[in-house]
């Protein structure tokens, strides 16, 4: 087997939000909205609201294909930190160019999310909505290199 | 705008896994390998073994396109549960048919990753491997409904 395309991907829905798009830290208390795409009705997101966080999958549609690394690169080419491959870090420029992340869910209003902490920039095509189940957390302790720990000290919060 | 394909995936890789591909419970000690696809050299996971956790995005390709729903849905068919939104809980047979699990990382070995507790059946194609950070998980307490709670009883352990 090898890397044709095996699927393709449509938006579920699209992001709204006000933040510079070339900002990359302090997203933890930003605002945004999704807003659904025509063919889902209101229903399919009935019972969100029970949950405290959503996970998102987003397509990272600003990376232009020539630009998705497969090999090794320095985290934000920071030469205090290690060259590390592709898959051992969440960097955009990536295969498929896709995203998730864990926001707080605010508020469901028809097919209008709101939420708080999504790193993703106005018109992100959203792929998935899921809830987030603390059973779908990592089960035992989270272990992480030190550069991880050092790049994401300002990513929510500066 | 609205939904058709915006982007095509490919696979990165594919599971590989001896599990009874019917089994919907008890994946926490499934043991599995992930292969990387042949345009990807070791040098793409280097540093993964650093983490202890692995986020893998996959494809759920054994759901039929026509299988995928859009709308309400109970939980397992289960009575006893109330009828969610497909994106209020994360069954298979969901638009864009993705997946993403966190599971323990084991040990890479070249292109083969060894991992345990991915509930991906074999021959899965991976979209995409991102590690686990903590600063990634949620921020603040996570609230969730009791059903999804009972839903994931015997999930990772029966």
């Amino acid at each position: 087997m090898s890397g044709g395309p095996i699927a393709s991907v449509t938006a579920i829905g699209w992001v709204r939000c006000a933040r510079d798009p070339e900002e990359e830290d302090d997203w933890g208390d930003v605002p945004s909205t999704i807003e659904l795409a025509p063919e889902f009705g209101p229903e399919a997101l009935l019972g969100l609201e029970d949950f405290s966080h959503l996970q998102v999958l987003f397509l990272l549609h600003a990376v232009a294909a020539e630009r998705v690394e497969t090999g090794l690169r320095r985290p934000r080419n920071n030469p205090a930190w290690p060259e590390v491959g592709i898959f051992a870090q969440r960097v955009k420029r990536r295969p498929n160019r896709l995203a998730s992340t864990i926001c707080t869910l605010e508020r469901v209003d028809g097919k209008t999310l709101h939420v708080r902490g999504l790193d993703a920039i106005d018109g992100t095509p959203v792929l998935d909505l899921k809830p987030v189940m603390a059973e779908f957390l990592p089960r035992g302790p989270v272990r992480q290199p030190t550069w991880s720990t050092e790049l994401m000290r300002e990513y929510w919060e500066r």
